[in-house]
């Protein structure tokens, strides 16, 4: 985050800086609770919006959560509920009471309704569908059959579409008319009479229009559609990289399901971007909320991935020992070359990462990629072979020394610069997400190497 | 990413996925530009989005991309231009024909043409500015005033406003005679008489609602001003929060300046998320499509500091030489110790900047994390202490031996998960950003302390 920002924010102290909960607020909310003074709670929590009570919530321990819960009582509506995520909303949906439950989740648009029930249990899934509407029961049981993560489950079902041959003055006279507009609406869809969207047009060019205009002079330019089964990533990529303010879902057979909005592809963008940056870490679905066994959960199968990759490298090690004994500075030295080669390599492959991610490495441009990333790692190997051979002799007093490791730092960085590009490619290219693996994969490969070459090039030379 | 999706991507093949330029359509583009063929490269590139086209630019090599702008010549459009990244954009600006780039930035909106000059040298600002009508240019040259990534940067000038005290008839009248409404817009800004925005109306409201409803009866609740003077980083993040579809920026006067798009705020969360993760990496502004030189310079600081911290855990192995010539088999296993502590500081610490960077992580929880992540490394470290504990004793016949791994393993994984914390706490305090400089300084602190207390222990127990 970049800190010109907010003049407030220098007033307030560099811990709190804007739409940050203070801790004053949280300490009233947290007295309130401690008391169980139901009215002053309820007053404490009035003016802050459902997202900001939701994070409150979120940076609460669990014990202060229930008893905010349950003192909250029949106040909690659904709007915190869709702002939470998914371990504390879990949490608290068990010890909500039931009719606050039903209450909260009626009021909730059902592309929310679906957001919420998408991951629960069974009976619970079942608990909260019954306590819908039937028409909205059946809207959110519908968009349960699309796939997980794909537009058929961001999308809200209630759109408003028109026939593709009507003038300005119907389409208007038609929504005044009309009683279950969208909350939110953006364009007016045009559609032909199997219900095919063609084109769209915006409520503004609609407003600015003479009554008597044909819808179909004023569309919009760049009219895209978007496939029910579509993952949602690529949604949000599309809303994007073409700057979609809103686009009609559309079936098999071309047929109007939905309507997706910006706002919605936006969330995903924000998930997408938080799944990638905890993946190349080697933290599952990590976030500060979990529970402390969650955590442990989280972290402990890389963690175990990369004790298997670190014995590996130990047992190149353990070939060289009688070298070892021989020159202890080999020792001192080797993790210097693992160290550079593994770094040189994470840089390499999170630009990797990331320009896949955004459809900026592609077939069309990856062999020209790999050949400037090596020569990258040439370059940066030479300048830090020559720097840091020059440092173990002025260190060892060896000029044979400074030398082996210059070699092993030029392999090394070469190595990495390639695997850096390479293994992101291939894992993509086999499906698997390169943000997972790739950072695994690749420091084993730059501590092998690293450590085999130094001390190989030792074994020949020094020995 | 996900691949459910889209089932043409099955189709094509695992490399080309939705909205992936296709090998062959390139092909064909720089067939086009070979054999100097205008007309079929027009005929190409018309049916291409300009965003498209421009990461189609990005991806070939400079030489290519040279050709085909001049080719293009009169049919590059301003589009285009502000699609691009800034290194290629900055590098087609040069050999742009002056009147086909004059022409291009004419057709641009205000916002987009600060997006595009906002960063170009003195000269070639000028040079743009020219180009522009007289109101256009003193528009730009006002956001021009604002910082470098505030919100009035971001925001565009053109906005509707009108009286609180207007009727919906009055509104869509006023709409209907005005010429200069804005591309895009989603409400209508209802104004005091000093020109202090106090409400907002949807376009949808205005449009279902008869003529005689007075605007203020049907504003929409959660209405937000933005300061002229935010950071966009937090613009970005207010309208993830809270769901903002478009907000009024105001001066310091709370008088109405401009406005800002979702779609706006959507591409620098997006910025935002990329400049995070490559800071993570230790890659400066790093992409694939920067140049050669570009790309070693911005690598090259990084791995010079990490050569300085690799140089620092050195000379921590070199204070127990004697002990590592007595024993090798500590050489053999110390690179483990140091390792684990690293991948779990990087779990920890990854964690933190993000819950700081989404204001996850405050004041209000800092210490409840931190402890909680203390117990965390304690259970890590006990879980892998008992492992290798047991792995060193089998593997070279020694229980003492096991011991000490096992407990440099605790120490480790327990330091590391204090500093994976502690650092990015303390750094956001200090206002460094803490995504561009904790990776360095946590895997420092377990680099030293893994080695210290692995080697330390052993001096202890086994000499």
């Amino acid at each position: 985050m970049n800190d010109l920002a907010d003049p407030t924010e220098e007033e307030t102290g560099p811990d709190e800086a804007a739409y940050t909960l203070d801790r004053k607020a949280m300490t009233a909310i947290l007295y309130a609770v401690d008391v169980g003074d139901r009215d002053q709670l309820v007053a404490l929590l009035e003016p802050l919006h459902a997202a900001d009570i939701a994070d409150m919530l979120e940076q609460m321990n669990a014990y202060d959560r229930r008893r905010l819960v349950e003192l909250y009582d029949k106040e909690f509506d659904g709007e915190i509920l869709s702002e939470l995520n998914e371990g504390v909303r879990d949490e608290i949906i068990q010890y909500l009471n039931p009719e606050v439950l039903k209450e909260a989740v009626r009021e909730l648009d059902s592309d929310d309704v679906v957001d919420l029930v998408e991951y629960l249990e069974e009976p619970q899934q079942e608990a909260i569908l019954e306590a819908l509407e039937i028409a909205d029961r059946v809207a959110v049981e519908q968009a349960l059959t699309y796939p997980e993560e794909s537009a058929g489950r961001l999308m809200q079902r209630e759109v408003v579409a028109v026939p593709e041959f009507w003038t300005v003055g119907q389409t208007i006279d038609m929504m005044r008319e009309r009683e279950d507009l969208p909350e939110q609406f953006y364009h007016v869809i045009l559609v032909d009479p199997k219900m095919r969207p063609v084109a769209h047009v915006t409520l503004g060019k609609l407003m600015a229009s003479p009554r008597k205009t044909a819808l179909s002079e004023i569309t919009e330019p760049g009219f895209r559609t978007i496939p029910a089964l579509q993952d949602e990533g690529d949604v949000a990529y599309a809303f994007n990289q073409y700057h979609i303010i809103s686009a009609p879902v559309v079936d098999e057979d071309d047929r109007l399901v939905g309507v997706i909005t910006i706002d919605d592809a936006m969330i995903v963008l924000d998930l997408e971007h938080e799944e990638d940056i905890l993946r190349l870490a080697g933290v599952g679905e990590g976030s500060l909320n979990d529970r402390f066994t969650e955590t442990v959960k989280q972290r402990l199968p890389w963690l175990a991935v990369n004790l298997c990759t670190a014995i590996l490298s130990a047992s190149v090690i353990s070939l060289f020992e009688d070298a070892i004994a021989k020159v202890v500075a080999l020792a001192v030295l080797m993790p210097i070359v693992a160290s550079m080669g593994g770094n040189a390599g994470t840089q390499g492959l999170t630009v990797a990462v990331r320009a896949i991610a955004t459809k900026d490495l592609t077939g069309a441009n990856v062999w020209r990629v790999i050949r400037r990333e090596a020569a990258v790692g040439v370059v940066n190997g030479l300048s830090f072979a020559l720097i840091m051979g020059i440092i173990a002799f002025v260190w060892f007093g060896s000029p044979v020394l400074g030398a082996v490791i210059g070699a092993a730092m030029i392999v090394n960085l070469f190595v990495a610069a390639i695997a850096g590009t390479v293994v992101p490619v291939v894992l993509n290219w086999l499906k698997v997400d390169p943000a997972l693996a790739s950072g695994t994969f690749v420091t084993t490969v730059t501590d092998v190497v690293g450590f085999f070459s130094f001390l190989g090039f030792a074994v020949l030379v020094l020995l």
